[in-house]
């Protein structure tokens, strides 16, 4: 079979996602706290939005079949390894800090592996937080400069994507605007800002975001209650 | 779903192959040539064995639902993305370089999504070469310590994974044992011997093995013609 023959427009997103992974990776094995850092981040911002038009395209214009197996490739790199990573290297973690990186890598990728096996089950939810937002939220903390706080995260993320916790599918069009609007906000203050205030409020925005999002199960079942 | 308990011996291997690509990675982060390279090929080959023994136990004990997306997402790691990457940082190739990795990567991912959608097809033979082959190659590549060679090999490899040549799957156990004891003996050396010599004979046993691998097609169509 010619692999070239079978992909498809949203096939070429995802491997746009996966590119974007590997640069972030790049970059980050030169990053000692300095701009390759934030440079590693707008990649996985990229990423992210190549993964949000992968969907959206996908559902426009029909996926491919290599679409289920590409996209899972392309979200581990990007946001199950290119963020823990990035926090090692950014941080000069000692090794025996490394197993939460790793717990963080392999719940990323159980996650990815159950997302294939159920994902016919449910066409409003998630099951356990998607791994974009984990990845996001693990690299935006890097820029907060408190490895601490990125160690402590790590673990719960990687607790968070391997639960139960059913979380909404993002697929209204205003929410998807708004969302992008906040990465490439984020990602242009981080290309050409270097002043750290900036750089300060730009990691919050898009941690911000990101939580608003980890806390929405919660909000959303009191709303239920509450009808 | 709860992911842990549908979690079986061969994931177990599946995983740990994921972690020693994750280990390489991190080690050839810090690569600059010298021995960070050679612990990030001993990762690497012990991701080889890893996914290997995962593939034995599958087929004795029987696979898990996770077994096929999580083997690819280990594989694409350990062999897609942690050779190029060596390569990148042990040579310190300049970002016009970095297509060629991309495109290895790309051509991996590739690879691996289309086993999935078609590896039902035939019990005897593989649909170009498969991914372990060419990162270790590729790895064993940059101990050589010509760029050169590196790159052109990145560019052939990635052509050989996305080509259609039907490559054998090795399930023979006398000649898993001469691979595996190949590996072991090369990662040993590695390990243990940081004489320059010590370690090109190494990379040269690992590139002539792996090469034999390679041009094996050619060698079963002249028996076969012979017959």
């Amino acid at each position: 079979m010619n692999v070239f023959r079978v992909i498809r427009p949203p096939d070429i997103f995802t491997l746009l996602n996966l590119v974007f992974g590997f640069m972030a990776i790049l970059f980050a094995g030169r990053a000692t706290g300095g701009s390759s850092t934030q440079y590693a981040l707008v990649f996985i911002l990229l990423a992210a939005m190549a993964d949000g038009l992968d969907g959206l395209v996908a559902r426009k214009m029909g996926g491919s079949p290599l679409g289920a197996n590409l996209d899972s490739l392309a979200d581990l790199v990007s946001f199950g390894l290119a963020p823990p990573f990035l926090a090692i290297s950014a941080f000069h973690l000692p090794p025996h800090i490394w197993p939460a990186a790793i717990l963080f890598l392999i719940c990323g990728a159980l996650r990815l592996a159950r997302f294939n096996i159920v994902s016919a089950k449910s066409d409003q939810h998630f099951e356990g937080l998607p791994i974009p937002a984990a990845g996001l939220a693990l690299s935006a903390s890097v820029l907060l400069g408190k490895p601490q706080l990125t160690i402590m995260l790590m673990l719960f993320l990687a607790l968070l994507m391997t639960s139960s916790i059913p979380y909404p599918k993002i697929r209204d069009l205003r929410l998807m605007t708004l969302f992008s609007g906040v990465y490439i906000l984020v990602a242009a203050v981080l290309l050409w800002r270097h002043d750290t205030n900036y750089i300060l409020y730009a990691a919050l925005l898009l941690a911000g975001l990101i939580l608003l999002y980890m806390i929405s199960p919660v909000v959303i079942t009191r709303l239920r209650k509450g009808r």
